[in-house]
């Protein structure tokens, strides 16, 4: 399985180091604006005005809105696997699951992104709207999944976890009491949100254990 | 505890019965566009052409788009209420919460609304745009958890449900978890994603019965 750490942007040709500096000052307040108004808010008009930028000069890194919404999913996945991935590398089996929960959950506590979740709101937003923007969130958000999933087989693997346990349905759960917190989080003003949830997810990956008592 | 049984609308004066009807099969189209497009996507020009009626025809219903607005959310309540709420009000305890969960999949697989659940959207274009329609999603949100909540409370007093379960904990992962099932479907146009819920959901209630061994 493919770790959801390489980027389709290291493939392109490298840039100088002034423009690359350049270009990741527009994206981080690009993916800002995304998190608060929607990527489909995101416009070249708006970036070049909170940037104090010229719209030929954003034209000159972004050719066309696509494109930038493109750069600001890249961006964002960048500091996702920065804040959440990266820090639970070390670790193995329920550890690293239980890390990984961890560090999602402080992204979304300590807000790295403005408006909470920019993967939960890209993903309602662009559900059903064809294109490149939803096509590359659909791949990331499987990625994510999947990275949940293989967590879950290799403790399995490793004894950790009860044979009997469906890794997929395990990752779908995490995945939504985690958003579901977020949701709440949003609509309720209810910080609280987060811990609810997070005791429902190391419960449920207390109850995979092997440790624990069989369920009938 | 109120349930989310009673509509404002039925405050209003009675309205004649063929402007009434008119009125609700208007509102049944408003409710499906606003499915698929996002109630910001509900415009009265949009609900005029796709209903062959004037705008001006429209305007005597409904004054603005706000007020066309808040009336398709009471609309979309009314359905709710009908297919999910109503076909579980005679159980009790235990069976109620089965009942209610059930007959929310149904809701959802069988989309009674054609972009999936209403709501389930409505909370996400909302959740940062105050006013009128965001306080009335937030208030039926809440009536629906504590629905949820109230029913669990119920099965405790009953003897059914462990003392020491978080009723408000079980609504909000009962409500994640469906959620949840909701995005995975739209986003990567996967129907069993209800399955996969639905399991999880029946297995949590399943954990949370008397009959069910304690969990350490």
């Amino acid at each position: 399985m493919a770790l959801p750490m390489r980027s389709r942007r290291s493939l392109a040709k490298p840039r100088r180091p002034r423009g690359r500096r350049t270009r990741q000052a527009i994206l981080r307040k690009a993916v800002a604006i995304a998190s608060l108004e929607g990527l489909e808010g995101l416009t070249l008009g708006k970036l070049s005005s909170a940037l104090h930028i010229s719209k030929s000069g954003l034209f000159a890194h972004f050719g066309s809105k696509e494109e930038l919404q493109c750069s600001a999913v890249e961006a964002a996945r960048d500091i996702f696997v920065e804040e959440v991935i990266r820090p639970s590398t070390a670790r193995r089996g329920l550890r690293r699951l239980r890390a990984l929960c961890e560090h999602w959950f402080r992204y979304a506590e300590t807000r790295v992104f403005p408006g909470g979740c920019f993967f939960a709101a890209a993903c309602l937003e662009f559900d059903d709207r064809p294109g490149k923007v939803r096509d590359r969130i659909v791949e990331l958000m499987k990625q994510w999944l999947t990275l949940l999933e293989s967590t879950v087989r290799e403790a399995q693997k490793a004894g950790e976890v009860r044979a009997d346990v469906d890794a997929r349905q395990i990752a779908f759960e995490i995945h939504s009491l985690a958003t579901g917190a977020n949701w709440r989080s949003r609509l309720f003003k209810d910080r609280a949100a987060f811990s609810t949830a997070r005791r429902a997810v190391l419960e449920r990956i207390k109850q995979i254990g092997k440790a624990e008592r069989r369920r009938r």
